[in-house]
């Protein structure tokens, strides 16, 4: 990285390390030996990281963005005549909802909003109302708002039940734990450009066996059938189309980094860090995070935006963008807000440098006070009450086709 | 490139050159306005490829691989209740029915085998039997031969019948003329690991405008949903999920290598000259190629396996390699063959380094001579006549659900 290349404070794509980059200056053939052999450790290092070791789940890449391993994953993993209860609380959530429409499976949306996570006593009063249920669909760390949901609660719940999991751990695996001998999931996508810090290109899938085997035939689509390219991986070493080279050879690159790190444990106490100095200095300047501090995730961080009116998103985001910072341009709450990341190949000196560079901005802007209006404070108030009280607001429950 | 590095005589992943690897040397944010900025430029540079001078059409680039723009063109252009006559004569059009079975469209496939193109006398005739076809699906080069398939007469007749065309261009656009202004077509695909020299991880869908308008609501699958990457694209000039921002970067580049060559013509120029000197040095060798001079492109050749019993091809394929050359390792074709790729960021010495170590891996074979078995010939050259009675073998028709 240059100095003049900006950081980029948004949760993939986001900064890699230089060798991760370096790791694209050549082209790989992608029938040889060598680029198979390249496939088969990153499945080996991605199933190592899940906790696999007892050779129960395989690691299936898919060429595309995550979310097309997630689509890849609900067309494959849930039958057609299955029906699959959504938890959402943010975009990707409903996202998913979005994709299981296109693909005419049945399914029923939980939706907390932006504040609150899914709670394991609402599932079960949701999973003991519908019989029909068969999967349940949960997002590890909901990047709209940066909340971190109780996946083992869920994950337990949904065991109890006799239903199946599949998650989104999209922004979140290599960085929080997520372990399948502790935690039952049938599978689970993330993607070469989160917290692993490779470049985007690719995603994959880790499943069980048995499922992978029981998905024969399910998909909806050649492109996005996890089955057809588990199978054809399994006996040829390929991928089944043109797989993009150089993203996996940096990807290569980027686990061999992680590794060094500490693995998964060393990468979030990393990220955690970043999260702290962040929060601590924004609130220092005094910017308010939306989410209360138990849900709030090591990935990124969502802040209220100033109710002073001098503030104006878009010259704070350039002013940001000059001083060499790249955060989100744009909210995907319901209230005014804006999120910064703390994933990639950034530290603590970097986030210290996020933290005067907002300082700078609101000085730019005239902005006196960075404090939230008093309804956006007053709202989140409310909400950690209720929280408090552990039965949380009736959330929004709907059905679709 | 370094010296160490093998050429790919495998037409995509291909030998791209190094200042388009370089550009992979930088992260960028996919919201940010840079990098929208980047995607127009390559969404108007890749429409000025085509000849869109009237703005008639649009280019909609997607992640993943070819394929996958390929079924996202069949899942978005051919309605739910059309009929598609697939031609197909190799691999790529075979794969083309596995996608339009996937999607639960009726297809009709005019198979003409490895050697043969489909001709429009035989088009006309199916379209004339077939009035409820709304749809014709050719592949422009076939890579599993390395055919060229007659675009210009296809087109033609599939117009003059009032149907549809769709075109996977996919290793021919940006080498081989496709304009719109003289070719009819809805819409046809490629990949940015081709003839543009650009690194896999997307493909790009260029369409009419008014095909796409009227594909709303018509894709089987939320990622593949050219309409929905469309609508957003243009509306807030980001890809819907994240793009391999890297694999673009790359790609602006090798588009202005591209124009640097002369545009199109330069890069057919150079990329016939590759293939040319290769089967002249080949046949020295006593080589054949598969396919009559007629048919054969400048993307990629396959010769015919020597007869002589010496001849090993794992063997033939190590020691090419040994010697800096990666060739496809297999066959696609009923015969026994092997494929050598004309395009990348090669030249006519690369491709005399190529004959030379066919030539030093022939000797290290013990293969004598390199002249086909008699009988592979033979039906080559009974093709030949049959084809210079301009009739061609009857070949197969199959229609399926």
């Amino acid at each position: 990285m240059t100095h003049a290349e900006p950081y980029l404070l948004t949760p993939g794509p986001l900064t890699t390390a230089v060798s991760t980059k370096a790791a694209m200056q050549r082209d790989w053939g992608s029938w040889d030996a060598d680029f198979r052999a390249m496939t088969a450790q990153l499945r080996r290092m991605l199933l190592d990281i899940a906790g696999d070791v007892h050779g129960d789940y395989d690691c299936v890449p898919l060429q595309g963005s995550g979310s097309y391993c997630v689509e890849a994953m609900l067309g494959s993993f849930v039958p057609r005549d299955g029906h699959a209860l959504v938890l959402a609380n943010g975009a990707y959530g409903k996202r998913i909802a979005t994709t299981l429409r296109y693909l005419g499976r049945r399914h029923t949306v939980h939706d907390t909003g932006d504040y609150l996570p899914p709670r394991a006593a609402d599932v079960e009063r949701l999973l003991l109302a519908q019989r029909d249920i068969t999967h349940v669909v949960v997002v590890h760390c909901e990047t709209s708002s940066g909340i971190l949901n109780p996946l083992e609660e869920i994950a337990a719940v949904t065991a109890r039940h006799g239903r199946r999991l599949l998650i989104d751990s999209m922004s979140a695996f290599g960085a929080v734990p997520l372990d399948v001998r502790t935690l039952p999931c049938d599978a689970f996508v993330s993607s070469a450009n989160k917290c692993i810090e490779g470049v985007p290109g690719f995603g994959f899938v880790i499943a069980k066996q048995e499922v992978l085997r029981a998905a024969k035939g399910v998909s909806h689509s050649l492109a996005l059938d996890v089955h057809d390219q588990w199978e054809t991986m399994n006996r040829t070493g390929q991928w089944r189309f043109t797989p993009p080279t150089h993203a996996v050879a940096a990807f290569i690159e980027a686990l061999r980094l992680h590794a060094l790190e500490g693995g998964q444990p060393g990468r979030l106490a990393r990220y955690t860090r970043n999260r702290d100095v962040l929060v601590a200095g924004m609130r220092a300047l005094g910017f308010e995070p939306l989410l209360t501090e138990q849900w709030r995730s090591p990935i990124i961080v969502t802040f209220f935006s100033p109710a002073d009116p001098a503030f104006d998103f878009t010259r704070f985001y350039e002013r940001m963008k000059a001083q060499g910072f790249i955060i989100y341009p744009g909210k995907l709450t319901d209230v005014e807000s804006f999120r910064i990341g703390c994933i990639g190949a950034l530290d603590a000196d970097v986030m210290r440098g996020v933290v005067a560079a907002c300082a700078d901005a609101l000085k730019a802007l005239g902005v006196r006070h960075a404090a939230p209006a008093a309804a956006d404070a007053g709202a989140r108030a409310a909400l950690d009450t209720s929280l408090a009280d552990s039965s949380g607001t009736p959330p929004a429950t709907s059905l679709a086709a």
